[in-house]
Parts: C-alpha cells; structure tokens; sequence
C-alpha cells in the first residue's frame, strides 16, 4: 500500500490535505486512508527532526551529482576549448596592465583549473552529505532497536551519524554547500569580469553569442553583456545566503530548534541558480567568438622587457643587474619615443655589452611564450600538459 | 652564505633596511651585503607574485597543524571526559524545553562529534594548502626550465600548481581556511551557548572554574561565564574574516591584483584567534564542575511521555495513537495537577486498556535511557560505542 | 487611453503576451494595440535603467510606510504592556547571571526603545528612498527639456536625483533598506532570545499563547516556541541578503550594469519577511502570559549586593570600599549557608560599623527598584518618563 | 588631583600598573596614590558597562568628525577638478559597453554626488552616537539621584539615553558607522574600478602618478595602481566588520554581554581604514593626470545612435519607430563597413523620409552632450548645476 502512496505520488495524483502538517504526516493521513489506523505504526521509532534532515541529505545527494555534472560539463567544454585554440597568443595581464605574452588557453585553463578544485571540493561535500542520521528520534536516539546499519545499507548512505543529538541539529553539510557554491560563484565571478572585460570595445578580444546577449531599450548600437553580469552578480546572491545560514546558526543552543527551518530555502535557491549559472557559462564558453588578430594587434614590444631582462641572465647576468637594465632599456625606447625593439643594438649595448645579435629573437612573441616550458607555464608543451592534467583529474572524480 | 643569513634572521639579528620593499628583497639586500652582486642571482626565475603565495602557504601549513593538535587536544578532553561521567543524567532539551533524560555524555559527545567533522575538514583544507606555487612566475611560468617537483620535493609539499595565472591569484586555499574556522567556531559558540545557560541560576547544572570566570565592578555577588561569552562572539568576529575576503575575491580580474593582499592580516588574526579560543576551550572542560544533584532534580515525569508511548507501541498499538493516548495522559495529570507518573493504573487504563502494572517501570530514568540504544542514541552502550568510534577517528586522522 | 491600460491592470484583465519584455514595453504594446503608432511616444527620453529605479522607488516608498505603521504598532503594543504591567518585579541580568531587581515594564521597555530607534532610521532611509531619477535616460540625462521639477511634483517626491549616471546605477537606498531590515531583526532576535528562555521549565516567567507555539510529533508534553525561533532565524535570512548585495555592488564599474537586477529580489523577499515577523512580534506580545508570581520567586537577596553597598556609600564611605564590604557580605553569608539578609546586624557589623537597624531597608525588593530614579533607571517614576518618552517620538514620527 | 591624574595623561607620564583592570581602575588607583581612599567614590553610581560604551561613543564622536572632514576634503577635490575640466569629453559606459559620449566632469560628479550621501549619512550616526548612556549602571540605572541632564550638557551630548538595560547593551551606532563605512567604501570601490580599467593600456585615459602606483620585480615595464585595488579590496574588509559585529549580537541576550568586547577593534580597524582610504583618494584624484586626447579619440559615431533616434523623435516621429530606424541606420552602416556618420542622406531616407540636411549636426559631438540640459544631464549648464548643488550641500553639512 505504501508503493501505492508512492504510485500517487509519481503520478502527480497524490491530493494534499489542508490539514496535513508536513509530507510525512500527508503520508501517513493517505496510508490510513487506505488501510486503517495500521498506517499509525509508520511514525514508529522516527520524528520529524530525523525525517527532515534525511529528507534533505536524500535531496542534496541526488542534486549534488547534478551539478557535479554540470561542473564537468563546463570544464570539459573549457579544456576542449584550450586544447583547438592553444596557437593564439594575446596579452597576459597582472593588475589590469599588460604583462607577458600569454596563450589563449592559457588564460582558459587558468579559469577551468580553478573549477576543478570545486569539483574536487563538492565530492568531499557530498561524502558528508552522504551520511544518515534516521533513527536519532527527536534529540534521544531510537528505543525500539531499529538497526540503522540496515536503514544505511538500504538507502545507500556511505555512513551513520554517531550522536542523536548531534545528527538532528547539524546544518554542517548546508554550509559546506553554501560555501562551496560561493567559492565556485566567486571563480565564475572572476571569469566573468575577464570576458566582460575582453568584450569591451576597448578590448575587443571577444564577442558574446546573441544567445547570451542583449539590446538597449535606448541605444540601439549597444550589445550588453548581460549573461556574464549576471554570473558575476550571483556571487553576491549566493554567498548571501551562506552568510544567512551561518549567522542563523551562530549561539543556537544544542539540538533541534525551529531556526533551522531556514536551511531548505537556501539550498533550493543556491541549487537552482548554481544549475542555470553553470549551464549558462557552457553555453556561453561553447559559443563565445573570439577575435584572435585584435588579440595578436594588443601584444606589444614593451612586453617582453621581462624576456631582455632574462636575455641577459642567460648570458651570466645575475637577475637583479638585467632587471635593472631591462628597466633602462624601457625608459631609453620611452624617451626616444620607439617601441622596445625598435632600439638599436647600439643604443642597447650602451646598456650592457652582453647584448648582440641574437638578441633580435627576444622580440618574436612566439619564441616568447615557448620559453615558458616549466610545468604550468604557458609553452605549448605545458599547455598540453595542463590539459591533460585536467581531464585525468575529471576521469578520476567521475570514478 | 645563504645560510649566514638564515642564522641571522634565527639568531634575531637581521637588521631590516627602511629601503627593503619586503622579506624578499631584505635576503637579497643582505646577501648582496655579504657576497656582492651574485646575490642578484637569487631572484632568478621568481617573482614576488609567486614567492608571496609559497611564504603564505608554507606558514599556513605549519600553523595547520597546530591548529589540529589542539582541535585534537579539545576532543580528548570532552571524550575523556565523557568516558568519566557517563552515568550521570539530566534532561535534553528540544527547542530549550525539556525533552527527555539524557546521558550528561551523550551530550558533551554532541559537541565533541560536531568538532570530528572539523578536525576532517581541516586536514582537506592543508591538503589543498600543501601544493606548490612556485616557479609559476608573476604570471606566465618559469622561462629558465626549473624543476618544479624538485622544488616541491624539496620543499615537502603534496603537489605542484597546475596553471601559473592561477597559481599566483588563487587563494581558495585562504577562504576554505576562513570558512573552516567560522564553521569550527560555530560549533564552539553553540556550545558554548548551553553552558552559558546550563551555568545560570535557573539552570545551575554546572560552574565554570574561577580561572575562566570574572566578578563585576558593581555587583559582589556576581561571577560571569567572560569565558564562554567571548568564544561565542568570536564566531562573528572569524565569519566577518571570511566573508571580507569573499567579498574582496568577488569580480576581481584574473591573476595577480593587489586586492590579494588581504589574505595574510585575516589569516593570521583568525589563526591566533583560533588558537586561543581551542585553548580557552579546552581548559573550560576539563576545568568545569557539574552539579548532578541539580541535574537528576531538573528531571521531570512528564519527560516521559514519550516513553509511555513507546510502552503502548510495544504492546502493539501504532504510535499515532500511543502518541495521542500519551498525550492525554499528560493532559489528564495537568488537569488534576498532579505529577504524569501518580496517574494511578486505573486512571490509565480509561485511556486505554493495554495499560497495566509493569507501566511502572516507565518512571525509571535509568531505565528509559537504557531503551535508547539503538547506535547513537543514549544508552550506555551507545555512548560507549560512540566514544570509541571518535577515539578511533581521531587516530585515523592524527595517522 | 493611458487610464484604460491602467483600468485593466486594476481589473486584472490586463493580458501580458509572450513577448513583453517587461512592464513598459507591455504597457506599450497594449496601448499601441489601442491607439496605433502614438504609443511609440510613451519610451520618449526614457530608458529602462531610469524606469526600473523610479518604478522601484515608488513600491518602497510606499511599502516602507507600511512596515513603518506596523513597527509602530508593535511598539505600542510594547509600551502599553508595560504601563499596564509595571508593579511586577523580576530579576534583571547581566552575563545571563542575576543581577539585580528590575520592573518587567523595564524589560518591556528595553526592546521598545531599541525599536524606535529602528522607526527613527527608517524614516531616514525613507527620505532617500523619495528622490526621482526619472528623466535621466540611459546614462547621459534626458535631451528633451524635461522638466524633471514638475515630473517631482507630480510623483510627490521629496527631491531630484542630481546626476543622470549616478542616478540609474546607485543602490544605496536598498542596501540601507536591507540593512535597516538586519538592524531591525538584530534587536528582534535579542528579544526573541530573551523570551525563549523566559518561557523554558527553568526560567518559567512567560508562557506564549497556544497560536504561536506548537506541538511535538514524538513529545506529547512539549510546547515549543516556534514563532520565537523562527524571529531569531530571521535575523540571519535578512542580513544575508544585505551581505549578498554589498558583495554584488563591490567593484562594479559605474552606471548600469545587468549585475544590479539582484536588487528587487532581496527587497521583496526581505520586506514579506519584515511585515510577517512583525505582525507575529505584535501577536506574541499582546498574547503572552506572565507568571508574576515565579518572577517574584526568582528575586534573591544575593541581587541586593550592591543596594548593601550603596546603603555604605550613603553613609559616607567610599563606593570602593562599599563594594569590598558588600562583598564581605555576600562571602560569609555563603560560607555560613544562609541567604545575604539573614546576615544579622552584628554579623554586618563585623565588616564595617556603618551597618545599623536600618538597613533591613535594602532587603525590600520594592524599596530597591526604587531608588533607581535617575532618568533611564527602573523606579516606577522613570518608567512611567520611559513610557511618555516613547509615546512622544512616536508621535513625532508619525507626524 | 582629578586634573593631576588628566596632565600625566596628556604628559604621557602616567605609568600602567599590571594590576590595573582598564583604564577606568587605574585612574581611581592613582587618585588613590595621590589622595588616598577618598579615590574609592570615583566609581559611586558608576559601573564598567555604562562608562566602557559612554568612552566609545566620545571617541567616536571625535573620530567621526575626523572623517567627516576627510569625506568633505576628497569632494572638494572632485568637484574643483569637475569644475575645472568641464569640457573633456569622453565615452560614458554602460555594462562597460561604450554608450553615449559625456563629460569627463560628469563622470567625476557621479562619485562625488554619491559621496555626498555618505557624508549625509554619516551625520545621522554621529547624531545617534552623540547620545549619553552615563548613569545607567550595569543595568538597573543609578539610584544616586545622579542628573543626567546635567552630565549630558557637561559632556556635550545632544541627548540621554531612555532606558538603562538597552543603554549599556545596544551598539546599534557600532552597527551604524561599520555600514555607513561599508556603504562609502562600496562607492569607492566602484570609483576605483572606473579608475583601474581607464588607466589600462587599452582604455589609456588617464594616469596615476608614480606616488599612487608602484613597480614589477619582475616587470621593468609597469606602472601597477597599487593604490586603487587597496582601495577596492579594502570594501571586503570592511564589509567583513560589519557582518561579524552583526553575527555578534544576533540573539544575544538582553542587556550587557562580554560579546559586546568585539566591537572596539572593529571600530578602531575600520576608523583606521576609512582614514586612510578618504586620504589616498583624495591624493589619487588631485595628482590624477588624464589624456583628453585619448579620451576624444574613444568617441565614435555609433555613439550618436540615441541622438539619431531623438533627431526623428524632433521631426515628430514616435520613438519606438525612431529607436527601430535609428538601429536600421547602425546595421546598414556595420553591413557597408562604414561609420554611422559616412552614410549619406540619401541612405539615410531609404530608412526615414525625415531625415535631413541638418543630420550633419547629429555627428557633433560637442552638440551632442549639450542636448542633455535636463537637471542631472551632462550638459555644460547642467554639469554646473551639480557642481553648485554638490557645493551647497557640503556648506549645509558642515554647517
């Protein structure tokens, strides 16, 4: 009888009852009315302070794998992306002001790096999710010898909680989701200003779909990049809620109080916008047109004094001395109103006589980024490296 | 001569220069000092954004393991003290009314259980703290072919950085820290918020030693659980910490951006903070006198209710209506203003005919947290069983 | 025309079409389909940024005078309370220790003052809610000649916004409606945190009336404090949603940004949550009972300590030294094992010979509130001052 | 002797005693080494909880006139230096997509008017901070028949508090100026970030000087605006302040609590902060140097598109269908590869048979801004109207 409840239920014809409290005294009104007052047996052994966190661990679960999905589903498409555009190089910025000659895929891995350390953190979520408080009761634990081994092993928990006490009054696991939902917000955040940045006329590295753009009510030239505005304002919203919760929680005294009814809204909604978040950053990743010749237009000579700098250490220059002269050899092409490598040899030996000839190779932006070779560089075998980094570490995590 | 320096900086005798920029360039200044112009040598292939990141990770994951020791150190004292006095009763409390007789044990292993989970998380938090930047540059890798895991072997990390723009502007490793500590804390202002009530007047089930007490400027008689009070807050005081460097962290571009800078002040404030507040702690407990007299008086008949359902369940009656003809038993003894358990038999049994004369057992409130044993209830063996499960924990985790 | 559209909205007959891109454009389009091409004038010098901040201020203007009549009915209910019950006595406490004798309308009183401060603030918030942005178009201001004076006038607004980039993109006014809402709820949920502990077994002053407390599905003895709980959980859910948009607007370029669309959410949601949880703290107060005669019993001579010292001091001595003697008192008293007023005359004498017939005096918990008459004090005068205070800003604000 | 005590203060001689409990105990200590035990009245009627909030609140009071000061300074420097380069043009943004050419002075007056709200709110705190809590006690009031009125005129204080309990309790001006700071640094961080992405490369209009940026080691090339990212991350900060005090007092019993302690660090790092943030921006704005060439050169004729539409809206045309045209014009120009401005009138009237010889107005951007005349707008007369408001403003608010 009780599969036929469920049936109701899947069939979407279960009718609430305006006086049923909850779901599992809707359950129960619905049992009886199918077999008599036997259904009053169903509430043995339980209460709602175990019902409901169970009910909301069985919840979490299923939807952390979901977003688990998702996550991969971005990184994925991020890491195919690096991998089809690693030839195109563009400006690597520090402090908004141009550095170093970078990849493309460089900067992508960067952003897709940082999402694998989300995954990595929401499986250790869901392991804590993944644990079943039922037969804690209200605040004693279960006097009727329920085996909670056997409740585990049939809804295939991967443990049970150790203190009844502790088990119907911890919210660990909703903070940890909020947290880790607002630590993913904040990397997509980040993201979401570069390419909000990289969109902007001034830039112009790249161009958002019309899918994940929009008009101007007033100004009828205007694209705005309205789905990357609103990835990055949702950090706000997100970690909002993590904040509500903890403050929520903050000097509660022990065990089960009504406070705590606060932790489901934060996870429907957190849960809710993390899914359209993460599907619209795919959508916008899969899509995004990039303008590889407005990128290679912003690489620029003064970029690669760090290179001269290192041109002279190879010749036996300690560090600090090349910097120094690299720093003179900025300030001369500045004064004479060149660009760096428009310095003649001369004019750099001036400098230091350890420049010559060769030294025409430093101003090859290609040759620039290939010097980068260390693991984690931006040389296109460290590039390669990273990718397949990533995706042994995505195959690991879907084990 | 790199380690003349080290014996300096060891002896207390490095004198810092007002020109000295950071700890970095003091080294190389110094070291210039002593063996001339090859010290320029020592910034070879490094950047400050690199450098900075690895000094914040090495002196986090020191400081980590401090942190553990004591969070351990906190456990065993509860656990161990839980061991002690596991025999004495008094009521648990739901929604802070009475609920039902409770193990004094079952209930110091709530709070110990909830720190378990913080222990857990923290040794997640160093392993993702013990992974090394270095040689990740200011943002695009290292152009002179160091060996990254030579470096990190040598430096005894777990890993080695997967991506240089991310390696040098990521600080999750800071905010996982941040958030680890305001959860941890949470758990400490809710405990201490029951012994805080538990030492009122009203309550008067235990006194804090004079040590982790005051008295009042105006008022003699008075002694103020100061102690209790200020771990309490210190919980806003940490969260505050984490949620200004999420907000810092939020829309900032990619890679290295002086906003970073605010990791370390709230990294080491909130690890002094902690330190303190797991020490104070610790001396609360095992410092802590109770008062079992006042305790086993706090015990009330009516707290049984519910086990005088669970009496009608085993004799068969489902438990909706052994918990309605409980409930009346309660309204029955309130109407005529006498204690649940001097209802005589016959007055039961007009609630219903499964009442008879072993119903007295239910009065026992030794006999009623004995019924609790299912795993993590509050039976004896129960609190036993819990005791060693968290024992076996922490030595999993101090492996 | 415009007033047919209006007309329909009022109806409810309004039909919105699939391709309505918001309120304006339906409006637009409804009128179009009324009158033809004209309705193309209604966007004229608009633009959607200055429409949704008008449109926006408009329903917090007028919503804030909503909560502001129920903030003020709350606070009267409160201060009519306390009029009417202002003979009852109960301890006062410090630390949550006992402290000393106080009148409950003192108590009452307490929160109602911290309330009005919360009514004074938000009438300031109200000011800067009522200024126009209409007619500053998109960005640059309105190039038409709209007299933004007239426009003022018309919407009964109290001033202009002064600069058209600033106007459409500042959202001071939400951030400090939201943060209003978390001050508000910080002193709800202090109160609320007194009154739960008022009404547990073991402090017994206040019982909540059947409609906002509720059963228990396993205890049937239990009445839990569920409306208070759910007051004290509030504070948290509110001031996340200030914390979520203070994160949201942090380094957001200027003007209008998508990012800025996560404003109306957190207004509405915050201000259903301020009307409901003020309505319930109306209900509880004018619903609650109190039990005078348990306040009485939990007065104790111990609280008198430092009337016993003030009873020195008006006999010359130093407060010093009064406090010392008092605290004398209070040790042998206890060491003796009686209460502070059993100490007899000769007994006290032994501390200091000030002591004389009179001071049986001090032991008379009436006689002691009311030597607390400075102005703020808990003498019936100063209460009765307290009560008029409150009336008066009251008025003054409603005025 | 009470003067004695004050001249070693301000002498600096006055020696700490480890003894001494606070500031309070050794005043009296040393009164008591210069006149003996007549020093012990100097608490009568006094207690730590009303004395320690009623010294906060003088130093606040003092502190925030400081800041008040501060906050004046860098609006002056704004509205002199928005009065002096009135006629820059250059591209205003919206969702950083180039929208509509303004004035450079309009842009200044977008933060400068918002600033003006945080000086205005700020003298609302100090107003609420400026109320006397002193003959309260430690909760019950002053039974010394102390005159309060007399104490408040004494100190300076514009008013006394009502009720003794929520007197030594409350720390809603605590609570106040954390939000108000974190509100002012919220602006400045949007100021910062216009600041930061104007002085990139890519947007080139203006330029720190070298005291408000700072070097690469490992970059010869750069020009870092250390100055304006601490000032944007100092918003998490400070933020982060105020929800810990917030997360402090949410359900904290009535009356004083030693939670309460937080609140003085929270105040002095935050006064600390917000002093030197308001002297860096007002040292960045004044030394700022801009390129009004560069500036000019970012205006482009797709820019005018609005104006375009307002141009048919003038022949009579409903803007719905001018908006439509104009955006015909924007695509007919993007499809030939031309600039809006080089199509030609009779391209023009394929769209519009309203278009005109005088169109070639349109293209001016001179006259385009100077159509925005409206209050608020960002023509010359109505940029001066902001300058003389903001002007008024700040003569009311110092007045």
């Amino acid at each position: 009888m009780a599969s036929e409840v469920a049936e109701e239920w899947a069939q979407d014809t279960f009718k609430l009852n305006p006086n049923d409290e909850d779901i599992h005294t809707a359950n129960e009104r619905r049992l009886k009315e199918l077999i008599g007052e036997t259904a009053g047996k169903l509430h043995t052994g339980r209460s709602r302070n175990d019902q409901v966190v169970t009910d909301l661990r069985l919840w979490m679960r299923q939807n952390c794998w979901t977003l688990s999905a998702l996550l991969w589903g971005l990184i994925r498409t991020m890491v195919d992306r690096a991998e089809a555009e690693r030839d195109i190089l563009f400006p690597g910025y520090t402090h908004l002001q141009r550095a170093q000659p970078i990849r493309w895929s460089h900067w992508i891995l960067s952003h897709a790096v940082a999402l694998t350390r989300d995954s990595e953190r929401l499986l250790e979520v869901q392991k804590r999710i993944n644990v079943l408080p039922l037969g804690s009761g209200a605040i004693a634990g279960n006097p009727l010898g329920v085996d909670r081994e056997l409740l585990r092993a049939e809804l295939n928990f991967g443990a049970i909680t150790l203190n009844s006490m502790d088990a119907t009054s911890e919210r660990d696991f909703v903070a940890e989701f909020l947290f880790w939902a607002s630590l993913c917000m904040t990397h997509l955040s980040r993201m979401a200003e570069d390419l909000i940045l990289y969109s902007t006329k001034e830039f112009s590295f790249v161009q958002l779909s019309d899918a994940y753009s929009t008009g101007s009510s007033l100004m009828p030239q205007k694209k705005n990049p309205d789905s990357l505005e609103l990835i990055r304002s949702k950090a706000g919203r997100v970690f909002g809620r993590c904040a509500g919760l903890l403050m929520t929680l903050k000097g509660l005294p022990s065990t089960y109080n009504k406070d705590l009814q606060e932790d489901k809204e934060a996870v429907f909604e957190v849960s809710d916008t993390m899914s359209a978040v993460l599907q619209v950053a795919t959508g916008i990743i899969s899509t995004l047109q990039i303008h590889p010749e407005n990128m290679a237009r912003a690489l620029s000579p003064d970029m690669l004094a760090t290179d001269l700098a290192y041109y002279l250490v190879r010749k036996g220059m300690p560090f600090r001395q090349a910097h120094e002269a690299s720093g003179k050899a900025v300030f001369m092409a500045e004064t004479k109103g060149v660009a760096l490598n428009q310095l003649s040899l001369q004019e750099l030996q001036t400098i230091s006589p350890l420049f010559s000839g060769d030294v025409s190779h430093v101003w090859d932006y290609g040759h620039s980024v290939e010097q980068y070779a260390a693991l984690g560089g931006t040389a296109r075998s460290s590039v390669d490296w990273q990718i397949s980094q990533v995706r042994a570490l995505l195959r690991a995590q879907q084990a």
